[in-house]
C-alpha cells in the first residue's frame, strides 16, 4: 500500500518530467527550517510533518527524490519510504546540501515562491537568501525560478486516498454541526456557543483548523460583525438569525462549511418573508454557480454566474471570492473561483484540476435579522462536479 | 487596561526610538496575507489573530501604527485599540499601501527577513518581490533592511501579561501530565497513549501546540524512535522507561515539558542502579546550566556549561541545544542556548534578555532501558532566573 506522501512524490516527479517546454524545472527544491515557526505549505504534501533543523527535500525529472534532514529527523522521513535517498547531519546542512546539488548540477533550479499563490509561495525570504549564498556557484543566476505550477497542480489534484480522508473529515464535521444546532441557543453569548463547540469537535476525533479564536464564526443577529468575526458577548435572542462557519481538520485534512439557523420568536412557526426570500436567492445563486462548475471553464466564470445570479435576485454581490480549494489546508491550492480583482493576482486565471475540491460560499445581509451564510463542499469531476457535503437545503428552525 | 498588543506595539516603537545608530530602521513592515498557509511569527505580536487578504502592519520611529488591511479583517484590527490607524480596501492592497508608504517616505525600511532567526523571517520570497514591484521607487535601494533585532527583542522580553498566561498553561500541562501518569500505560502501544492525551488536553482546556502527529512524542523503552519520533505501536513494558515530550497552548501562549517514569519489573520497588544514576547526571548538568543563565552571560556558554556537566558524568554530549525560548509559539524569540554549531548561526551569540522564558533540555539514553530526556521552563531575571515549572526532581515509579 502506497502512502500519500509516495503518492504525492510520484505524482511530481510525473509532473516534472511532463513539462517538456525550453524553462522546464530540472530539480525541485523545498528548502525549510522550524516548521513551527513558518511553515511551508508544501512540506505537507512531501512530507507530512513539521522539521526543526534546516531541511532539504529535491525531487528530480530523472525521478530522485532527495531528503536532507537534521539526525532526529532522520527516522521519522525514513518511515516513509517515499524518498530515494536520506542524508542527515548534525551541525549544519551546508555540506551535505552542496555535495548533492553539485551532484545534481540543476539548471534549472524550482523554488517555493510566487507573486499570487501563497501556498506555493512557502520559501522565506531568509531562507531565499541562504540559498544563493551556499548555491550561487552552483546554479546558474538564470536558474532560480519559481515552481509554483508544480505545487499548484500537486495541492489542486487530489489523489483517491485524499478525497476519501476529505470525505471523512466533512462528515465529522457534519455531525459535530448537527449537535451544535441541538444546543439550548436562546440566551447563549457568541463566546458561550464558541467555548462549547470545543468539547463537541473533541468527542469527534477532529480538530480545529488553523486558529481557534474566530473558529467557528458564530453570528447571533444583526449587531454581529460579519466576515472573520471573532465571538462577542452577543446573546442569541428569537428574532435572529444565527450563523456558523467553522473549518476543521482530521488526519491532515480539512473541511470548511457555514451552516444557517433561524431563532423562532413566540408564536412563530417558520422564518419571516424576508429572510425566507434571502435564503432562497442565495441557493439560487450557489446553484448557478454550481452548474457551471468543471474542468473546461476559467475559474473568474464560475464566480461571475453566481454573483450574477444573486444580483439578479435583488441582493448585492458579495465582497469574496465564490469557491476555494481544500485539502492539507483549509484555503488550499493555487486558484480560487473568484473575480478578477488585484487582490486575487493571477489565481483567477488559472484552469480548473479534475480531482479538484472547492468550497462554494456565499451570503447576504437580512437587515434587522442578521447574516445568512451558505457554503458547501464539491469534487469536480471530468464531467463537471459532485457534492462533498451533505448540502443545507433548508434554513434550520430553532 | 491595556491588551497585549498594545503593550506590544507600544515595546515596539519604543525599540525604534532607541535605535540611534546610522543604521537604525525608520519604518518596520510586516506585509502578510493567507497566514493560515504561511504564518508570519510576527503577526502574533503585533495582531493576535490572522488574516485572509493581503495585510501590511507599519510601524514607525515617529509612533505611528498603522494597519492596511481587507474589509473584512478590519472590525477586528480596530477592536484591538492598538493602531493609530486602520486602513481597509477592497479590490487590492497597492494604492493604500503605496500611498501610506509615500507619505512615511521612510529612508530604512525594516522588514521580516532572517539568515538566522526563524521567527524575524516570516516574510516569503514572494511578497518580498511583490513589495519590490510596489515600492522600489518609494524606498532606496539600500534601504531595504531586516527588522530582525527588533523582532527578535520584541519576542524575548515578555511583558508581565505575557508571563502570567505562561505561567498559565504551564501549570495546566503538570496536570495533564498528572493525569497522563496515571494511565493504566502497562501493554499500551506508543499510539494509544499519544491518542489518549488528546481528551485530557481538552478536559483542561488546552490545545495542542502546532501539529498533532508527534505531540506528545512517546517514548516506551529502548527501542523507541527517540528525537522528534512519531508514537509507534510499541507496548509499554514492565523494565522500560517511559518518556514524554509535550508542547501545549492555551490563550496564544505555550508551554514545553518533558516528563519520565520508569515501569517497574514484578518485585522492583525502585528503577534500576543504571537507570537512576542516568537520571542523577541530567540533573546535575541541567542545575549547573540552570545556575550559569543569567542576562550577562553568553547564551552559548550555558549550553557548554550543561554539556560539560553531563559529559563529566560520563554521558554523551546531548545532539541538540539545551534551551529554546518558549512563548507565543514553543521554539520562540531569535537566540538559543545552543552550541556554536552552524545550523544554529548567530542564535549562541546573542545577548540573553531580562523577562526571557527559555526551556533548559538535556537526555540521556540508558542501554536497554530507553531514553530520559528532562524539560523544565524558567524566566529570566535581573540576578539570574527562576523555574516557570514544577521541576521533576523525582524519577515517577510506575
Amino acid at each position: 500500500m502506497t502512502n500519500i506522501v509516495q503518492q504525492k512524490i510520484e505524482q511530481a516527479i510525473a509532473l516534472l518530467k511532463a513539462d517538456t517546454s525550453a524553462n522546464a524545472i530540472d530539480c525541485w527544491l523545498t528548502f525549510a527550517r522550524e516548521t513551527s515557526q513558518v511553515h511551508d505549505p508544501a512540506i505537507d504534501l512531501i512530507l507530512g510533518f513539521g522539521v526543526t533543523w534546516d531541511s532539504a527535500f529535491l525531487i528530480t525529472r530523472t525521478g530522485e527524490a532527495i531528503a536532507i534532514v537534521g539526525r532526529f529527523d532522520g527516522d521519522n522521513v525514513r518511515k516513509l519510504n517515499a524518498y530515494t535517498q536520506v542524508l542527515t547531519y548534525d551541525q549544519g546542512i551546508g555540506d551535505v546540501l552542496r555535495e548533492t546539488m553539485v551532484r545534481l548540477a540543476p539548471q534549472r533550479l524550482g523554488l517555493n515562491f510566487s507573486l499570487s499563490t501563497s501556498s506555493a509561495d512557502g520559501l522565506t525570504h531568509g531562507m531565499f537568501l541562504r540559498l544563493q549564498r551556499m548555491l550561487g556557484d552552483v546554479v546558474p543566476a538564470d536558474g532560480w525560478l519559481s515552481a509554483e505550477e508544480i505545487v499548484r497542480r500537486l495541492r489542486e489534484h487530489k489523489a483517491s486516498s485524499e478525497l476519501d480522508l476529505i470525505k471523512e473529515v466533512t462528515r465529522r464535521t457534519e455531525q459535530v454541526y448537527a449537535e451544535m444546532f441541538k444546543l439550548p441557543v436562546r440566551g447563549m453569548s457568541e463566546k458561550e456557543i464558541h467555548h462549547v463547540v470545543g468539547e463537541i469537535v473533541a468527542k469527534y476525533d477532529c480538530e480545529f483548523a488553523g486558529e481557534r479564536i474566530n473558529n467557528p464564526i458564530v453570528n447571533a443577529g444583526p449587531d454581529s460583525s460579519i466576515g472573520h468575526g471573532i465571538p462577542s458577548d452577543l446573546q442569541v435572542q428569537p428574532g435572529q438569525i444565527l450563523h456558523y462557519d467553522m473549518w476543521l481538520q482530521r488526519d491532515g485534512y480539512c473541511s470548511d462549511l457555514q451552516r444557517v439557523g433561524y431563532v423562532l420568536r413566540e408564536g412563530e412557526t417558520d422564518a419571516p418573508d424576508l429572510v425566507k426570500r434571502a435564503w432562497n436567492a442565495c441557493w439560487i445563486a450557489l446553484e448557478a454557480g454550481k452548474a457551471t462548475l468543471r474542468p473546461s471553464v476559467a475559474a473568474w466564470d464560475v464566480d461571475q454566474v453566481a454573483r450574477e445570479a444573486l444580483m439578479e435576485c435583488g441582493y448585492p454581490e458579495y465582497m469574496h471570492a465564490f469557491g476555494h480549494h481544500v485539502g492539507k489546508r483549509v484555503h488550499d491550492g493555487g486558484s480560487v473561483l473568484g473575480p478578477r480583482w488585484d487582490r486575487y493576482g493571477d489565481m483567477p486565471y488559472k484552469p480548473i484540476e479534475i480531482g479538484s475540491v472547492f468550497t462554494l460560499e456565499l451570503g447576504v445581509i437580512v437587515e434587522g435579522y442578521g447574516y445568512i451564510g451558505i457554503e458547501e463542499m464539491v469534487v469536480v469531476t471530468a464531467a463537471g462536479n459532485a457534492y462533498l457535503s451533505t448540502p443545507q437545503k433548508d434554513l434550520i428552525l430553532l
